[in-house]
């Protein structure tokens, strides 16, 4: 019997339902779950787990897909059968047997890592390390590659990206980034006291709020909570989710990931729901995710022309902390730049030093039998070497980021690719919007939401990242973009 | 190859991981989901509902267990075999084509009841309900019964529990309660200004959380939030929970729905962890688990002795509203008992004249083919008949409750069950515990959970309600226990 496009469009939305009821209990995880409920969600959501992998490999699955692959249909239904057929043959070359262990490995490293952590002790995490590193050298051998075995990892994250292309760009990073950085600290260094004044919860959680709706995030179609750290999570384009935190001495920390997460969430309720379930409905990549966010926390969200609308509004909330700051003093202090140690709170151009620093290492990893125990001196080096400063503590040092632990190799670098990529947005965005900063001044960002509409959202995976790049900008991902905007930024300041 | 009863322990954990998720997006869908998300809610509801059927139903599932029902295996295994063989046997009988049917048919109905209520117009709901009729009594047929047809839908909600029973539970309901009302009306009669003051949202939000922690409820094991309609769920013993509804102009309200729900809530809480998703495992009937709610919303939470604790809590909440009432006043005005229209908002003795009408009318479904368009006029009759109010409008008739347009025909009796096994086990209790009273008066209700623990929580679903109630208490179901509740309560007011 021959398969229909309309049967595999069925089977694929009734994955999907069991994926996004998987990202319901995930989302409560991290929200509402009592202190003792941990154990049982884990149990339920790895059922859960199993049941999308076994309709996912099935081998009715696996027939529909090749016998729909014959077919004649429609381009974007032939994309969609491709994207599923690679990930359903990538997903066959696991045995149960390695997912098992690679399951059990990683729950023992998030422990250990968690434990590493709280002792500030990095002995206390590399002897899983070591297992971890062992399991995902074994999975890039298992995945296959051509030139590279971080490659297999990489492109999990990011379709078609490789080392090759990486390493075009990141050293760029080095011989173009790095030599001006020393300029832009001296230029952007400023005392501002107002950054680090008591902001009440209550009213930031408002301004928030307001932040999210201006900039278009659909509230009858989501819902913002407190959780420990940020996130945005979709269940379908009719109920896509964000988190932020907020911390009273630090105004910044929520606002800048209110305005990081609306741009994940403006992304997901954009994209087609009537291709709920499939590829052409779903993210491109993460790269691609992170140029939404940044596009809009950075190149908008760090603007003047936005705090010029902004400004008072903020002032309105906070009168006392802010009745004598005046728009330049606050554009200047939201973008100091400074070294530091933690990739989380680093300014927009040490970032991608850290991210550098952790693409050298991941690499290094596939490329060599390297030891758990050596990472960290090769850390801090590259700390002292890259940013200047030099790491003290494991916390503030090799066990600041929680992805490892997770069995993530290959998932850092698409932060700095989408980063390059929001400029490369920007610049076309501004090509066809020239009074773009004036509509910024009014609060008005249907510049950014009809272009990102019509060049990105609606396409949804069906081109690789750099291919949507070139689509939508006229050439694949360029980094004189993101030079040329660090440039004309810092050269006003 | 011989099942063990490990691989039947090992399935019913994986289809009760699914159920659990299906209530965790159902506790969202109750509370947290924003507008637009209703319809791929429902989907995703839909397809896990759809899965828990497959995997319950399959051919290898009824193999296992009949393979299992002629093993040599302990009491609590054969029970939870026996338990689960009679489930399966039920659910094949129903063909894919009338579950569908009858979802659809639910589905409509629903909709055409929230309509109704709105319009205030039965005629816009009976045509579905004339369906939906049709359906239940052909459901009645496909799962057959001894006597009446009826019964196999009470055996739903209440196994083991008929009509012939239920006959001779609410002839006694009409024989007994109904004469002694008028006299306790006049003598409960009182003006209570306080019982309508205004008691602010937040401070009632604080006093309810006092209240279920004073129960032994267990925080680490749940949580409470809000909701339109309060109720209790369960994803497994150790996240178990509540929600409550806070009306400023109306304490009573969240004052016993916080009570009551607690009292659902510590049922899931203390029923056996390591039996996780057993019948040895799960509630024994709703009879019995209403019994929880109500023991603690009545024969506990409308106690003299429990407010000579609590009305001193509660006036350190509102000492403006309640400085000058005391403790006798206090009591007799929350159990005032006055005649109403609505089941929800009725007093302990008037509630069983609610549930009787209803039991009579859906007696009266399953014993003839009567009409829709004819059950407003049986409606309103018959409370003026028993009640002596005259239902002037639909939406405080017969539209009032939401159970059948659900499909749900035998529920109601349940309610009504519960009541009459708490006060049977309210008694069995001061038996062993004789100062039962003096121990309220502290905030102390071990003897309460202790009872509870060892004769209800923790044989889950091992025995039918009635044997579960000769095991507590020496003898099935006896109305006289009741009887003998209300005399010596209103008796004494």
């Amino acid at each position: 019997m021959q398969s229909t496009y309309t049967d595999y469009v069925q089977q694929m939305r009734k994955i999907a339902d069991i994926t996004n009821a998987i990202a319901v209990l995930s989302w409560d995880n991290e929200i509402y779950l009592p202190d003792a409920g941990g154990p049982l969600r884990a149990q339920q959501i790895s059922t859960l787990a199993g049941l999308v992998h076994e309709e996912f490999t099935s081998a009715p699955m696996g027939r529909m897909l090749k016998n729909l692959t014959g077919q004649k249909l429609s381009f974007k239904q032939s994309k969609n059968i491709h994207w599923t057929y690679r990930d359903f043959r990538r997903d066959k070359k696991f045995t149960a047997d390695f997912v098992m262990k690679k399951s059990l490995v990683v729950s023992q490293s998030y422990h250990a890592w968690i434990e590493a952590k709280k002792k500030n002790d990095f002995a206390v995490f590399a002897p899983s390390l070591d297992k971890l590193m062992g399991v995902v050298r074994e999975e890039a051998g298992i995945l296959g590659f051509k030139h590279h075995p971080y490659d297999a990892h990489i492109d999990i994250y990011e379709p078609g990206m490789s080392v090759k292309r990486l390493d075009v760009i990141f050293e760029q990073v080095k011989s173009r980034l790095i030599p001006i950085i020393p300029g832009v600290r001296k230029i952007t260094k400023i005392k501002a006291p107002f950054l680090t004044a008591k902001y009440p919860k209550d009213l930031q959680w408002k301004f928030g709020l307001a932040l999210l709706e201006g900039m278009g995030y659909n509230f009858k179609k989501g819902r913002q909570d407190i959780s420990a750290h940020p996130f945005t999570i979709s269940f379908g384009t009719d109920d896509v989710r964000v988190t932020t935190r907020i911390d009273e001495k630090d105004f910044a920390n929520m606002t800048w990931s209110c305005i990081h997460e609306g741009g994940h969430a403006l992304y997901e309720q954009g994209l087609d729901g009537k291709e709920y379930g499939l590829p052409s409905g779903s993210a491109a990549s993460l790269g691609i995710h992170e140029s939404q966010s940044r596009l809009w926390e950075n190149n908008v969200g760090r603007s003047k022309e936005f705090w010029q609308f902004y400004l008072p509004v903020l002032k309105k909330f906070f009168p006392q902390n802010l009745r004598s700051v005046n728009l330049d003093t606050f554009y200047k202090a939201i973008n100091m730049v400074k070294p530091g140690k933690i990739r989380t709170e680093a300014d927009e151009l040490h970032y991608h030093l850290h991210v550098l620093i952790r693409y050298e290492i991941e690499k290094m990893i596939f490329e060599s039998n390297i030891k758990a125990k050596d990472l960290k001196e090769i850390w801090n080096s590259k700390y002292k070497e890259y940013i200047g400063v030099d790491i003290k503590n494991d916390k503030e040092g090799i066990l600041q980021d929680v992805h490892w632990s997770h069995g993530s190799f290959g998932y850092f670098p698409t932060y700095s690719l989408g980063s390059f990529y929001a400029a490369q947005f920007h610049y076309a965005i501004q090509k066809v919007a020239p009074n773009l900063d004036d509509h910024f001044a009014k609060g008005d960002y249907s510049d950014i939401s009809n272009w990102l509409s019509k060049n990105i959202y609606r396409y949804g995976k069906t081109y690789t990242a750099e291919e949507l790049c070139k689509k939508a900008t006229g050439e694949t991902l360029n980094f004189d973009y993101f030079m040329k905007y660090v440039t004309q930024k810092y050269g006003l300041i």
